[in-house]
């Protein structure tokens, strides 16, 4: 590589990015750890980026009609953390690039979501980024269609490197943003032929110009060094309907010894050859020095598009105040404030009629009630629509002639689901939920583990919870998923009783600003628990009692979902052999363990033996509750399942694995001695 | 669809697809759920496979140079199963057939592997079947190669339907298959344009012609109700050295009032509907009723194979007695006796060199005893194998160039790589082990879990276990992934403190005949600790006292890996003040769990505080071994993570965190009040 021909071919370009450039070499040199490649291979297509396109403001972050940059390479953070720097982010200073990867930082090893302004998303991970693209794109399609090109219209880039487009996750996303023809997504693919166990051919032949266009893309192939080109392949890319993928030939660490070899993605730390690289640069400055007429004219870049967000501002004070609250609402995750109304109301007549049905179907009922009020949903499910129940009578479906539906059909692509829903929750002003069977928490595990570090609150509506799915079999039956999820920091695992308490986990779910909820939904009818109306949401207790011993209370069974049904068998067996009884029931784990001790306590009274009861593995988080944090509190017991499942019809499944009120009995007696 | 038409143009041809129809509609109806439209559409590919092409004797399942059949899309189970019945298998009697998805049956929902011979691998979680294909081809390569096509030649076939091509997965695989031109694997689409929801184009438009071409296949787009094409498609794909994918044009639930819809996609047990079906079969048996001419046609069939299978053991017979011992032994998943021995030196060795190393790195010293021993294993990395320490000196890389070659460049496609190597250990001849970051255990998990449903003992090594891992942040350190691997039934999770527990967890992760194993370890370096020799494994307990009290115990420290020589640390400080304190090393829960209560007791008795120790979230099941299981054991505390981890270096984390000597030493306290 002539490093310097492209010095000379264009000096003003070329400074800019060599400020990435060498940011990049000192932040990793400081930590002596980190990616320097990326960055530098890269530098030129962000420098043409930010300059000539993105519609950013660096002083307004959060402007919702910004264009969003996606660095779904996430290894390469110093890229974003340079360009957050020198275009001037308030909160990137000099300071946090110099602690590039300390403790405290906002500069971590891979863009965290929430610690500086300008991450738009937490990448590292590989594939997920171009996946939460999908969803950034669609929040921007539906919302364009709802609010008009005047307060949104933007785009969303996406920088990805052969990792991601090996993942799987990435075929998803490339098939839905084709299939939908998100015209505003253009991805720019750091096509550097090396990965960290040598050239891409090792492991990959694929021809990505063909495999793209197979999913209907708009397909551009540059050098990725040439400021013309790829302003001109931007250009392009904005002006078609299809989603674009600009493929840019790179040299990674380009300039340095190491360019072009897998050595390159790595940490360049070597005092020697960082010297040489920047002497080829041209750059004179010391560590973290970057000359004041580098650094104004960055600056510059990061205030151009100060006017039209003053324009949009203004646009935006032009509409209704009723618009003008509704769009800072959506955007701030708030509800209407109608909604607790209406949930008390739903819960008053479910109290009343009390119908038997899965809590599948209860939280379709639900969504019947919410969706019309809280217009920012958008539902879908992974191919099971009729079975997740996750269509509401009002949602139309999305797609290319009808812009404003609010239901998705993600196809057989669980994983792509998770990460786009994570998209369009940090996108801002939509409120996703999806479905799938809760057994294939598996595939959209990625993102689901990442909406609780980025503290979004996607919500996962994982419906067919246990064996009581039935004759499918163990390859669709759940038993360690409970434990998956519960295991997770940050995450709510809702497995409501009834429709009751399944109405409360959707308040919850949809009230909740930074965690996401996991739903865990029967396949078979449960009869309704809550006959007794409260209006408090006792679900947001975690646990509570719902039946009292009526003698000395002897015994307390603990239980979830549709083994709360069991455990009021139990207690009437029980009781009706003298043995007093009470049943906890305990939707969500996390937000009783969030209680004060006096509430645990009360739920929770020593002195009775324990039995939980669970159609799943007693790991998901029991023994606190059955033995108490510290041990010594109760004898206790479970009554779940220890192995897989099996293929038969769900009654016979209880009974042969001794999930039953009868079990349930003998444990306590056991215990009782 | 002119069904009339069918009958006569092909006659001999329709009364055996028929007969699979009749079957799948007769035992869906029985069953009174299931799936009956795949069978149906898909029953013309698959009889002209099994009479034309497949390699197969239905007397000798286990014939291992049999060609392999998988039904990627494994809701058609009744696909599968009606053709091993028609075909003679002894086990798939008319019995099971009619006993679809009833307890205790060997037909299950989908295709249990295990349940009945001829089932290959356990399919149902979309596009698992097709990419453990490639798995399958890829051993027959490799052994192949290494034994000749004497002993090793044959075809992989996969039924994959639309939910396999749109699973991120199938991309993985295709890929994979398409870069080492496995010539040998061919895939039936099953392109009926229908999913769960509706029409395909709901949710995709991929030109999947276009798109297994940018992979290096061949592809074939055929009338999949035409006998002839299907016959001349199979042969065209079987003299090519590319994989090849064939396009079937069909029609989901043939003949039946449901063709062409989602309905068809079901359980479709109308009685008039399946009358009418059956009249435009021609079919004129009751229920489960084949006709004689027909069922004979097929068991023909089925014992077609067994002159090239007997021919195939005279020359099996041939070889030497050494060489037929030993592909009898990898059959059999036998390890050779002189590997014990050698594990047993290098463990000398180490005790007395005690080396600090990350167990990484201990992982790769013991690869290197084992794999010129264990000359059937294939290593391997999701392209970080200079990072998971996977590659011993011995290994070259398999490629189109060298197919005798035991390592595997997987690419960034952690999924496809454990779906393959599920793939390897169920084609047999292989032991295939494979790693990458521990925290991407959540992109493989769809395949792990399969593994340990199916029972089969792939190795998965999960390297960088902890916040040890440092700077690159959250995204990269697990937290709840011992957790999640924990809580899977049929799954070792070893997590050595050492060298010398790394070996010992390697013997036996390749010992294991049908459990996989999750190797957790280190980044960063550890002091050997088991510094005195034992010639016992003493992993194979689970949990042993690794350094007892000097005097009265007063405190039980139970920790894994990099934290039991934290544990040894407090327990020096411990002592210094006088309380006496064991150290108990617990690198495999489960297996400590499969021993007598006796030697439990005598690891973990009554009488002393507990602490765990363990730089992940306590849900991963410590509680049973810091409480006792039925409780009121001990006073009991944990020291380890209750959050996701940060950006900075691993030693800062620790301190951070709290996970420290200091920390135990004052729970310890704490706890003894």
């Amino acid at each position: 590589m002539d490093i310097a021909a492209l010095r000379t071919a264009n000096p003003d370009h070329w400074s800019k990015a060599a400020a990435i450039r060498a940011l990049t070499l000192d932040a990793v040199h400081a930590a002596n750890s980190g990616h320097s490649g990326m960055p530098m291979g890269m530098a030129d297509v962000a420098t043409v980026l930010f300059e000539k396109h993105l519609k950013f403001d660096a002083s307004a972050p959060n402007w919702p009609d910004r264009d969003r940059f996606i660095l779904s390479a996430g290894h390469g953070s110093m890229l974003l953390y340079s360009l957050l720097h020198l275009t001037g982010y308030e909160d990137m200073t000099l300071e946090q690039v110099k602690n590039f990867r300390q403790w405290g930082a906002i500069t971590a090893g891979h863009p965290e979501y929430g610690h500086a302004k300008g991450i738009e998303t937490t990448t590292g991970p590989l594939g997920q980024g171009i996946s939460n693209a999908v969803g950034f794109a669609m929040a921007e399609e539906i919302l364009r269609a709802r609010y008009g090109k005047a307060l949104q219209d933007h785009y969303t880039y996406v920088i990805a490197g052969d990792g991601c487009l090996m993942e799987g996750v990435s075929q998803e996303a490339i098939t839905l943003a084709g299939r939908h023809a998100l015209g505003k997504l253009i991805v720019f693919w750091d096509n550097n032929n090396i990965t960290i166990d040598g050239t891409v051919d090792l492991a990959d032949r694929t021809d990505q110009v063909k495999r793209f266009k197979s999913a209907e893309w708009q397909v551009l192939e540059i050098d990725g060094h040439d400021p013309q080109a790829i302003d001109e392949a931007i250009t392009a890319a904005k002006k078609t309907n299809k989603p674009t993928m600009i493929a840019c030939k790179t040299h990674i660490a380009l300039g340095h010894a190491a360019q072009d070899t897998s050595k390159g993605h790595g940490a360049l730390t070597d005092n020697a050859q960082l010297k040489a690289a920047k002497e080829a640069y041209g750059w004179t400055g010391g560590p973290f020095e970057v000359p004041a007429d580098v650094k104004s004219a960055w600056e510059a870049i990061g205030s151009r598009g100060s006017e039209e967000r003053t324009a949009w501002e203004d646009r935006l004070a032009e509409k209704s105040e009723r618009r003008q609250a509704e769009f800072a609402r959506i955007f701030d995750r708030d509800v209407p404030k109608r909604l607790a109304g209406q949930i008390r109301a739903f819960k008053r007549r479910i109290a009343e009629e009390a119908p038997k049905v899965a809590t599948r179907k209860s939280s379709e009922m639900a969504l019947d009630v919410i969706n019309p009020i809280l217009t920012e949903t958008v539902g879908g499910s992974a191919d099971l629509s009729g079975s997740n129940n996750t269509k509401s009578g009002d949602m139309t479906v999305f797609d290319t002639d009808n812009r404003k539906g609010r239901y998705v059909h993600w196809g057989i692509r669980e994983h792509g689901m998770a990460a786009a829903m994570n998209g369009m929750v940090l996108h801002g002003g939509i409120r996703p939920y999806g479905g799938t069977f809760m057994c294939f928490t598996d595939y959209a595990r990625p993102s689901m583990r990442l909406a609780a570090l980025m503290q979004v609150p996607t919500v996962f509506v994982m419906t067919h919870d246990s064996i009581g799915l039935g004759e499918d079999g163990p390859t669709h039956q759940p038993v360690e998923h409970l434990a998956i999820s519960r295991a997770t920091p940050n995450t709510w695992v809702f497995r409501p009783c009834d429709t009751v308490e399944t109405a409360e986990a959707w308040e919850l779910a949809f009230t909740s600003k930074e965690t996401p909820s996991v739903l865990s939904l029967t396949r078979q009818g449960l009869p309704t628990l809550r006959t007794e109306y409260k209006s408090r949401n006792l679900t947001e207790q975690g646990a509570y009692v719902l039946a009292d011993s009526d003698s000395k209370r002897q015994a307390i069974l603990i239980a979830t979902g549709s083994e709360v049904e069991i455990a009021m068998k139990a207690r009437d067996l029980l009781q009706a052999e003298g043995i007093g009884t009470r049943v906890v029931s305990m939707p969500c784990m996390e937000l009783f363990a969030a209680q004060d001790e006096a509430y645990r306590r009360k739920v929770l009274p020593a002195g009775a033996v324990r039995v939980g009861i669970e159609a799943a593995m007693r790991n998901g988080g029991w023994d606190r509750w059955l033995l108490g944090e510290r041990g010594r509190e109760a004898k206790a017991g479970f009554i779940g399942m220890s192995s897989f499942g099996a293929s038969a019809p769900a009654g016979e499944l209880y009974q042969q694995f001794g999930i039953t009120a009868q079990a349930t009995v003998a444990k306590v007696k056991e215990l009782l001695g």
